[in-house]
């Protein structure tokens, strides 16, 4: 009664043939009798399911091992080179963009300077004008699978479109699958920036392992990405973790680009930072920050740090008060979340080691005990390629899930897959 | 090569026996072919995994049903009154208890006031004569199999011991399970009260079905339990939710049970509101309230809801600015966590339709519209039984669990199984 390697996929062995994939890929096990042990599945069954996988590139078998007696056991692996990937990451004021093998290793990638409120089609086209740019620097190789996008804004993670997001005007319901879709013949998911972060980190960095997770971006916006029970907890519209634009002043005069006045990302964000910094110099309070404007230098973000790292007593006051603001905002969402890790990148972040520490004794100050007693505050490790790792993971996650995977599988093809991208 | 009916149960067969069992529990099967269909497993291996839940009580089998040809197949079920569970939820002021079916259903239940500052050992022991007055109620029957108790406070799941709770002096690490486990020979579960009520309403309510639920509790003290990926998010010490015990007011005069100063609890709860209401009885301010404080009542939360209802401006004022501060916690939840659904319940919540609604509308003002698109706030339907009902799920989904299911199933008898106590 089992299905064979040949015709459609009966929906019952789904969870066998992601559960044998997941153990070669995971390297739990590598060998049929591994398998067998490591999912729990029969010798018979293991066979067939190897034996699909196989037929569908998604298993490759090495030469056969050195036996203990009996037949010897052949290595199977997941052929991570079998096929490519297109990830892209943008930012407010950044493209990057890379290629990268079937397990998330980024094989060339690229930045550069970009501003996403000039649209998406003008930002997008150029996204894809470096997508074959760097395929043409790799040359010849294995076809696409699949892209990955992360976008700085609320994204609706079932469609894919951005919705209302505060910062990318135009870009409001704009059908970023069906763009590339069209481009490159291949599926396209797309979420937020620093949900793409958090898996990023979930995967191949810090986070690797763990259940109970928050990545906060303080980039020139702030975000947050959250894990819950190991897997990333997108919410029910798939924009969980919009933290920037909760009020943290009440009555405050300081309007946000989302339009409401007083939100964390319009006191504390790298941009927040930068029009503080600027009137500081401009008020003569900033003797460094005036000598750079003095000399043409844009005060942003990172002229404050700089000018903190010199000691400069304004602009330490005012990164102290963004980390202070940014530990407000974490210490409710310990006490709500109740992480074991919280991880924290962007431009703002590197700021210096004492901006960490003012946030965590903010957390430290406002959370309850149990909240915080084994709670790590540390800087993201991967920093900016954990955006394009993750979107890297993303696309394999979703390409080998019980949903996706029996589709996949039945196109034979690559150029059959892309009518996935349709989906 | 599968392990029969007898013998220590092999590991590989523990995620075969839970699915088998939640097919059935979950009435998506009842015969051996539809068990065969709805978990992907081969017929011989459903076979061997019936017979050995049968062996442990787990199914009972029915008569034949009527076969359209072949050996006529026989409906299992999950034995709901095999056993019997003993469940309580304390509160700051009150203790509830019943006796429930492995299903959940109440089978017998009890209400009184309590005052959970007495301590542990005099209100636990309270809550053990309860349960035996209960069981004699009941008349002899089906063996306990375990105990789910909820706490008005932060508890360590994986222990069982409240952490710091701030309204339960002496409670601090005290060891209920170990408690309950010595008088009733069973194993004992405890969470906070919170989570409890929200994994009743997940299983048996409102929330049924759905990934992204928060519930939120506006008694005495404020807390929330949070559900993502449709199961309940317990956090890494087991302490999320625990929304009462945010600054909510800088630089706050009003000081909290925590010790902290403008906590949400503080300023926002039952407690609060009776503070509040008698203050305004005391100073004139209420003519309603100041009748009732004359007359001899308590002015508590209550009597400041009953006061509203009657007209009364300030109790209005009252409860508005409760429903607004409880609303400005959970815009940022609902920015963060992007429920589909908050449950809200707790005494103070009964307060009127125009709480709520008061609440709705300071949510959607300041959240963004993509996280409110869709969002429902209503009020808990299981009201007082979501918690008891909550930990009575508790208990099935901890003994059914691949975790504990096989140790479950080695003890032979009751007896034997009360060792988990022990655990």
């Amino acid at each position: 009664m089992d299905a064979r390697t040949q015709g459609p996929l009966a929906p019952d062995h789904v969870v066998d043939l992601v559960r044998v994939l997941d153990a070669v890929r995971s390297g739990r096990a590598s060998t049929r009798p591994e398998l067998a042990q490591a999912t729990g599945l029969g010798r018979n069954v293991v066979t067939q399911r190897v034996a699909r996988l196989m037929d569908s590139g998604l298993l490759v078998e090495g030469p056969p091992l050195r036996s203990t007696g009996g037949r010897a056991p052949r290595a199977l692996r997941f052929p991570a080179d079998a096929g490519r990937m297109l990830v892209a990451e943008l930012g407010a004021t950044s493209i990057g963009a890379a290629v990268s093998d079937l397990e998330g290793t980024l094989l060339a990638q690229y930045e550069e300077d970009a501003d996403v409120t000039m649209g998406p089609v003008t930002v997008l086209t150029r996204v894809a004008e470096v997508f074959d740019e760097l395929l043409q620097q790799l040359g010849a190789g294995a076809p696409i699978w699949g892209l990955g996008i992360g976008l700085p804004g609320p994204v609706e993670f079932a469609t894919g479109r951005p919705v209302a997001p505060p910062i990318m005007p135009g870009w409001d319901g704009f059908d970023v699958r069906a763009f590339f879709a069209g481009r490159f013949q291949a599926p396209v998911w797309v979420d937020n920036d620093v949900n793409v972060m958090a898996l990023g980190e979930l995967r191949s960095g810090q986070a690797k392992g763990l259940r109970d997770v928050v990545y906060v971006k303080i980039g020139s916006g702030i975000g947050a990405g959250l894990v819950s029970q190991g897997v990333l907890h997108r919410g029910a519209q798939g924009c969980a973790g919009d933290i920037g634009h909760v009020i943290v002043e009440e009555g405050s005069t300081v309007l946000c680009r989302c339009g409401k006045f007083g939100c964390l990302e319009a006191l504390a964000g790298g941009a927040a930072l930068g029009r503080d910094g600027e009137t500081a110099a401009r008020e003569g309070d900033s003797a460094y920050l005036a000598d750079l404007l003095a000399s043409g230098d844009t005060i942003d973000a990172r002229a404050v740090s700089e000018a903190a790292i010199h000691g400069d007593p304004v602009a330490i006051k005012l990164l102290a008060a963004s980390a202070r603001l940014v530990g407000q905002t974490l210490a409710r969402i310990v006490n709500f979340f109740n992480p074991s890790l919280i991880l924290v990148g962007g431009g703002v972040s590197e700021a210096g080691d004492y901006y960490l520490a003012e946030v965590r004794q903010t957390v430290i100050g406002r959370s309850l005990p149990l909240a915080t007693r084994s709670l790590q505050i540390v800087r993201s490790g991967l920093s900016d390629r954990a955006g394009l790792r993750g979107a890297a993971h993303m696309v394999m996650d979703a390409l080998l899930s019980p949903e996706i995977l029996p589709t996949w599988l039945d196109q034979g093809t690559p150029a059959g897959r892309a009518e996935l991208a349709a989906q």
